[in-house]
């Protein structure tokens, strides 16, 4: 019976028109990236057999295949770091793993600009059927960078202070959801812009508790009134002049985590706030804590605590556009021209991918 | 027999011409502060009379009668924070010390500079009769400063290499003998200047390891070459492209740890240092530790482990220059005078007290 079922699965195999994206030299995505047919194999032992249903174009996946990534696969190497597909096959020794499942990439790297692709089956994680798919795409770094970065450094409870600047990055959006599920006050800046209005209700209705720009941080008294308590924890995904301010508010011993650079200046402290205030000045890289904690359970624990959240609307993607693969060469242009991170993702659909 | 004791020395402490420095307004030392005279009064319950030998001139003291250092004593105030002296009498309760004992302040702000005064016996530390009276006068910030900073942060062992930079300042020098004196690897890095050979020689008689300028630090081979491991540790009290310049050193999760600013620029670190190596920027500040740490056990540890490494001769005081109490207006000028740390340290000696 298993045997005959795989029988027919290979003949079936053999008629799905799998392809992929695939650069063999380091450079411009436009210039570097072909689409390539492939014969799929059948899954072998703990192997899977996956179809893609959405992946998402991410800025540091256009910066791997640039070559200018601090990860640096072998090539060549098909693109593409998150993803969700559902399981077409599985080989004799999967346990974790069955047929009609909805699976995640644990793993970064695994290239997930693809219609189909043979994978371990250890590298994916089944998450609920009825999760979006713009949020199970999404599901492997955004939503847990926001989730340790708020659970790591500094110990919170209801009604502890978080601050943050570039508050509408997609990171930005998932603290802010994720302050408002566990009853933190976020106070969230961004950059003043002529929509700002229009920025600040959007992330309000997110949950923001505060909403300010770079000016109004500035010569806000939420703090000194006694409006606010200080902060503990200060997120920096901006550095120079608007990752100082957001350091000079936290509480003695506040910790202020960098994960992203959007300026490009260089992250900076007041010699002073170091030795008389004892902040600690910490970064965070998704990719290092999910390398350190492979086999850690806490990982299924995050992931389920987050896809429950999803689940009872409690926490979305941002913004988004769907394009269809076919379409590949319109995100792989556009990607690095959103500026900053006010542009939508796109995320790759594969609907019509199975002839 | 104790009443009698005491009725002489009541009759003694009349005969003691004791006189203290003291100020009643923040400002310029040469301007507030003055020397007056006081009658001492006998000691009470769990007081002490302590007869000063020697009190160092520090910065922050300078700092702190100027009204523009983080701690701000009610005034008027006797200044002066380091020091060591001979207990003269003692109150019926006291326990920890006895006459003769040679002590020293565990509390910052009791007012060292001063022929005589009563204290609490609670705030002062028995030391070993033989401690020199320099390396006594001066143990109760920067040899601790050393010490933690070394012990704290990151868990060294023989062999790991620390880098710091201000590398000839006092507590530096600390550092140097600490890690002689533990087997650690010291990289320490200094400005170039005129007699750069002679601080090198003085700084490697010392038991430095490594002795490089700024200049040097930044063509070095010694960490490509592997002839050096990567420092767990930087210890940064100048701040600005030299506080960066040790952190860029660090091996993944290395800590760097400011302690003081002597360029007057903030610290500085690449966004990127942040994210994918993990660098943590910490701050140290003695004061907090002694204020957390006070009824902490460790502390008489560290004391006793110091004093017993000074009396072994493995860790000396700074450079310092003795100047009678009766002179004290010249160190009053000369201390912010003296750039940097180079200049050495003046130390109030106090032969001459008791008439």
């Amino acid at each position: 019976m298993n045997c005959h079922r795989s029988l027919s699965f290979v003949r079936r195999l053999h008629n799905i028109h799998a392809r992929k994206l695939l650069y063999s030299d380091y450079g411009e995505p436009s210039q570097v990236v072909k689409l390539v047919e492939e014969k799929l194999a059948a899954p072998q032992n703990n192997q899977i057999v996956v179809e893609m249903q959405g992946a998402p174009i991410n800025p540091a996946d256009i910066n791997t295949v640039q070559g200018v990534y601090p990860i640096k696969p072998a090539l060549p190497s098909v693109p593409g770091n998150e993803g969700v597909g559902k399981v077409l096959s599985v080989g004799d020794d999967v346990k974790n793993l069955a047929v009609g499942d909805i699976v995640v990439p644990l793993e970064l790297g695994l290239g997930t600009w693809r219609t189909h692709g043979v994978f371990n089956a250890s590298n994916w994680m089944k998450v609920p059927n009825q999760l979006g798919l713009a949020e199970a795409a999404t599901l492997l770094t955004n939503p847990p960078t926001a989730y340790r970065m708020l659970k790591d450094f500094v110990s919170l409870k209801p009604g502890d202070v978080v601050i943050q600047n570039g508050a509408n990055s997609a990171c930005g959006q998932y603290v802010i959801q994720l302050c408002k599920a566990w009853n933190l006050v976020s106070v969230n800046v961004v950059r003043n812009r002529p929509n700002i209005d229009e920025l600040r209700d959007s992330l309000s209705k997110l949950g923001a508790t505060h909403v300010l720009t770079e000016e109004e941080l500035r010569s806000t008294s939420l703090f000194k009134s006694g409006e606010l308590k200080a902060p503990k924890l200060a997120l920096n995904c901006v550095g120079g002049q608007s990752g100082m301010e957001i350091l000079r508010k936290l509480e003695p011993k506040g910790v202020h985590v960098t994960y992203g650079g959007m300026s490009r200046q260089p992250v900076t402290a007041p010699t002073s706030a170091l030795i008389f205030k004892d902040y600690q000045l910490r970064g965070y890289w998704m990719s290092r804590w999910s390398k350190e904690n492979a086999t850690n359970p806490e990982r299924a624990k995050m992931f389920a605590e987050i896809t429950d959240l999803m689940l009872k609307g409690a926490v979305k993607a941002p913004a988004h556009k769907f394009v269809p693969f076919k379409d590949y060469e319109v995100p792989l242009k556009k990607t690095l021209d959103m500026k900053g991170f006010s542009g939508n993702k796109f995320i790759f659909t594969f609907g019509d991918n199975v002839s």
